[in-house]
């Protein structure tokens, strides 16, 4: 039996090409300002919106993201109440093997940090074992799976608007989050910068 | 001054071309089953989901409509907690002139149908000269926007995902549904149940 | 036929007298600090969450309040999702008379005014005369309702959590927000202020 | 080191006594009836909303709940949105002794069933090692946690509105349902039938 270590990370699923166009279409809705929208008049509008605080008009886009990432940090992000949520199951998946995620503030740069990440290991492994024994036991994977740990990998796909994304990030990137979460974080809200500045642009950590 | 009155209508802004797709790449990730997906495997696997009231899957597929119909069905359906909405504010507008969407069961079946409609386009030319006689004296939109009724015309953009369509179609296309609304809703579903079908076919009314 | 104007008003229906020993019970379960519970422990318990954003916390406290306005701030403020509605409702209550909220905006400085609430007033009473034609030409409540303004009375009762309080203070209460609906929560934030001090002192308006 | 395993459950926070009045109450506003109220009308008003499904009105009776179980339980339950939780936090408590729940399902009857769970035994027995080795070494709380199994305990208030509770029950208390969250709810639900039979008596499961 191998331990399978793997890295946290996200890939983003779909973001509408013209989001800040279908932002602009809801929001001129409430002015009757709709004569004004011009080829390029989409990203100026949009930031006035964010400035102005009307940021119900920032719910006509829409991000979904897929993160692999441990049970411990699902289990926070699950409580985002605006998320739509598609969960890989523990009570429906039947592992074969195992994977788990590395604990981001894992090092080598003591003998202590070095001890720690060994004895972590020898628990998944020893986890993984128990899961199988279990399972050889007559156990199904819903009652097997009791004995797996909060490192236990797990998939999850989220889709929610901007303004719930917006509120995401200034919680969880906060250095007060748990670590886990926040570097899961400020990868996905680096890449959603580059992608879609207008929306992200004020929201600066690091 | 002329009383201008309008058929409430509505207009689908936006259906993701691939949300059965979409929606099996999440549902899938919870069965961990993604080696499954074929090129024509998402449309069985939506109504799978449907039939077996996994309905959280179907939240990964948006709907944006505009509506143009009156205040009082407005004033209904932004109760619907999980959609977002973008309304013509009578806050902000200035009305030079003001709509009216006409009641869906006015008629000239009888002499007192006659004569109930009469009565009712009176009230809107009554209500919009008192508008603007309120403008006249110094009363800013906001306030002036209190004489006006129900009738009065709204514009609303309507998001939300495909399971709260559905619950709001079981709910407002029921006969017990104010038939203002009901008919809105009704004519909706029919377009819908023609361009995604899968997700809809199994809600009949009328 | 007289006209019935009423000013607008709420009434505390139910508030917990133990709400912030409640709070700090399910608060001290995160912390598994329970043993820390005084007999009057609670007050600074529950300042610290808020003064720290723990807001969920605030949540297990409940307040209910009945409001007389207009139709146009119940328009507004059923937009918020996270509380629990009741309103009278035109469809189904059969008037004899209609009531009609004054614009708290109303008042006899200047000519213009006096002669701008005189129009309001006469809208009303014009409105109300409508209605009851309606109803004689055999129009159902839910139908002739469609004349009634803005101003028509209407009755809601609300329930939600202090967290959802306090946002609604703080979008509701702001020079920007509709006047007839910020001085109505400017009155119920004061009484609040002085029954459950701890929850609301940092909210400041006016 | 000697083993600590608990049975779940559950413990009534709060009801509020009057429950049925303030549906009835809130209930009455919409149809301006609240002169039908009498010392026991409200129990027949509110079976006549369930009845006839005007569940909105059943949102204004609360009841709050502390349960004690094991992590893939609340990790389920916490994505019910419309409830407030408060949980335990595994973050933040530094803990000298790790618990856990018995697994609903673990029995003695045949011999793998009792090799089943004695492997379970081991498990957290093992788990608890790790976890106090890791701290040891330095790893804060919120780092050691993440050997922790799904099967350590966790204690969780839940407050949610009678509306929400019977989705809940009508969800969760079903053959299909994850087994240690289903006994747990049934448990719930047999009590609450006998405190406030009118809201729960047409629920029926096992």
């Amino acid at each position: 039996m191998v331990l399978k270590i793997i890295e946290q990370s996200h890939e983003i699923l779909h973001i509408d090409p013209n989001i800040n166009q279908m932002i602009e279409k809801a929001g001129r809705t409430c002015y009757k300002s709709e004569d004004k929208i011009t080829g390029d008049s989409a990203d100026k509008f949009v930031k006035m919106l964010i400035d102005r605080g009307h940021h119900a008009m920032i719910e006509f886009g829409d991000i979904i993201v897929k993160f692999v990432t441990s049970r411990d940090v699902t289990h926070e992000f699950v409580r985002h109440r605006l998320c739509s949520f598609a969960q890989e199951s523990q009570r429906y998946v039947r592992y074969n093997n195992i994977e788990f995620i590395r604990p981001v503030w894992e090092s080598d740069k003591t003998e202590k940090d070095v001890l720690a990440y060994s004895w972590w290991k020898h628990s998944m492994i020893t986890a993984e074992n128990h899961y199988k024994h279990l399972m050889a036991e007559g156990w199904t994977p819903q009652q097997a799976r009791v004995v797996l740990p909060n490192s236990a990998k797990t998939e999850i796909v989220v889709k929610t608007n901007i303004r719930e994304w917006r509120y995401i990030f200034q919680l969880r990137c906060s250095p007060k989050a748990y670590p886990q979460l926040r570097f899961l974080m400020l990868a996905l809200l680096k890449e959603l910068k580059e992608k879609v500045p207008v929306v992200f642009e004020d929201i600066n950590y690091e």
